[in-house]
């Protein structure tokens, strides 16, 4: 009747394809810890060029990962940009050379609370330091450099991915030829955080959880997760397209059955999407990525003036929105380019019609697609990119 | 650093104060199923007058009850209604007989899965029968068929209490003289049921849930239910109003503890909500209830068309909605008043200004209150109710 257990036995993930930066040097957090050695796992996708200058970074969601182009190791699910990103595409592998590294904190191979502390050799838990985006920012930075890569032609990400996109801007100004932050926001609402604080109640009421340390006892919480995982996919769509998705159809019946089964699609889809979350993902990860989060507030890190983070800035700035997104609505990308224009920055800003949601950004909207071809071509073209 | 579980040891709740009607008729629910003997628990405040045409039936939503008027008998809070009912307010109980009955499947008195099966001497549970809005008010028409008032003067509720008021209308149109559904609905959307489902899934997640059968173990599902709770009490504010009470500000501290206490003010306050609805809800309860709202879909019972569940209806209808409610927005409440014109039915409707969201309705809203003071000063002359 509820959501059941996860099928795939404990410990038996295939192992996670790849490339890794072992971080060795002590790498400070913004709470002041020191985190050393940690591990970076990324993707790339197309080549660099010559002059290193087509880097283009992709920043991923909360939930998202490095497999921006090639299909998930665990699910077999295509790439989640697999429509944006890839030979031909908007971002186009034959023309940028895209890098996607798993986010501090996450359980796609990059350190987190699930793995293993070098200096214990115990599986972090709830040991592992808490972090912010700006730490998030700043290993991936430590990759770029690694990589040798002075100038980024574009970050680019959408919600969380967008957060990230706006503190690269702010913190790297010099590093950063073009920014694409979308559906996101500079600073995590009263709501925003409400919604990230059920999901973390929901896990942590969880008697699997274990106060955190579920992995050293072989459990998992994975019914904790699953319901933390159905909330905040509610505010992933909007309204609207639920009713034209599911309204109010009835799920292989003809009539309601009186009971607590799933009658209605909506309820079937979203137990359906509680279920598969638990099998690819951790759920201390994702304490740690909400928490990152909902303590994101750029402004407050500039005397409490947002258009203070990018005064000065040369950075080319795309940022787009979407009308039925209410997680991360439109306003709340007005404010980033209000900032923007209040720095005199050089800023594009797109609000795309649509009633798909927040999951706009993952999804096939050619008036996106379009604005992001018409950007990207603008700012190679100003970057002196030639393409044959 | 979880929501904790209830502090009032099981079996403790005080008896609960009121009146009761016991039904020995076999009732037969939409279900099929008959449901007999069952006990209807009500409260009624001022005097029904020597004509019987003063009486006001009050609906109640998802987890009120009805104490509208005094203070709730387990929590000591004021009742739920009493900055709008009471002597010389809105619902004047110097002039109307207020009535408000625990709806069926309700858990403060009305029979409902935490009380024993009289056929068995076993609790109900999961073996109680699933009810509907409809369910709820045929009941209610026993209580005021046993009360002798042939015509109610108004029938008046917000959010599922609504609901019951347009089933009144449409079921008993010759008992009603008027009807207030306030911010509500015709039938649940695919969200609302969305929703409800996180909910339910949330308390079936918790193992002391026990299959439903958690009373006859002593155990409650105190950590599922409060994850429901706060998760449905986001909907019930807007964003802006949570911006507005609660912002970004922290609790009781000066900067982020990089943990997961509630740093901040809305996380405080959700889990309050939590763990303070477990002291005097039951979760099976909220299982059925939410169920019924699910149901809901009065165009159904109609062949589709909303409007012909009010052809011919004598009844003078106000609706009400609140701008900043995106749980049963304007929008909803508009195609009521659509489908009211349709059928040439009374109706009046306002839109209320508010930032306060869904919960406006039990909230001291000045223009709210000054319209329902209208139309009831209307209908009153109307009715031929001459107050001293």
């Amino acid at each position: 009747m509820s959501v059941q257990q996860t099928t795939r036995p404990l410990g038996t993930e295939p192992p996670l394809p790849g490339r890794r930066l072992e971080i060795t040097e002590p790498f400070q957090l913004d709470s002041g810890v020191d985190l050393a050695p940690f591990t970076i796992a990324y993707q790339t996708y197309g080549r660099l060029n010559a002059d290193r200058s087509n880097a283009v970074l992709v920043c991923h969601a909360l939930t998202g990962d490095q497999y921006v182009v090639d299909p998930h190791p665990l699910t077999g699910q295509p790439g989640w940009w697999s429509k944006l990103a890839g030979p031909g595409k908007v971002l186009d592998t034959d023309r940028y050379f895209l890098i996607c590294a798993n986010v501090l904190g996450g359980c796609m191979g990059t350190s987190g609370p699930k793995d293993v502390n070098p200096a214990t050799g115990e599986t972090w838990g709830l040991s592992f330091p808490v972090i912010t985006i700006g730490d998030m920012v700043r290993a991936q930075k430590l990759l770029i450099d690694h990589l040798g890569i002075e100038t980024l032609f574009c970050v680019i990400g959408g919600s969380m991915g967008g957060m990230q996109v706006l503190q690269w801007a702010a913190s790297f100004p010099e590093r950063v030829f073009a920014a694409v932050p979308i559906a996101s926001t500079a600073r995590h609402s009263a709501q925003n955080i409400a919604f990230h604080e059920v999901g973390r109640q929901a896990i942590m009421a969880d008697p699997e959880w274990c106060a955190g340390a579920y992995l050293e006892s072989d459990r998992r919480p994975a019914r904790g997760l699953a319901v933390a995982r159905m909330a905040a996919h509610i505010t992933y769509l909007s309204e609207r397209a639920l009713h034209r998705k599911f309204g109010r159809n009835l799920q292989n019946r003809q009539a309601v059955t009186y009971g607590f089964d799933a009658d209605f699609q909506v309820e079937s889809y979203l137990r359906h999407q509680g279920i598969t979350f638990v099998d690819r993902f951790d759920a201390n990860s994702y304490l740690y990525i909400t928490r990152a989060c909902d303590y994101f507030d750029l402004a407050a890190e500039h005397g409490g003036i947002l258009a203070n983070a990018f005064r000065g800035s040369k950075t080319r700035f795309c940022i787009i929105s979407f009308t039925s997104d209410w997680l991360y609505p439109t306003s709340e990308n007005r404010a980033v380019v209000h900032a923007l224009n209040a720095a005199a920055a050089n800023v594009s800003f797109v609000e795309i019609e649509t009633d798909k949601g927040h999951d706009a950004f993952l999804l096939e909207e050619p008036e996106f697609f379009a604005t992001l071809r018409g950007f990207l071509a603008g700012c190679a073209e100003h970057r002196g990119l030639a393409f044959a």
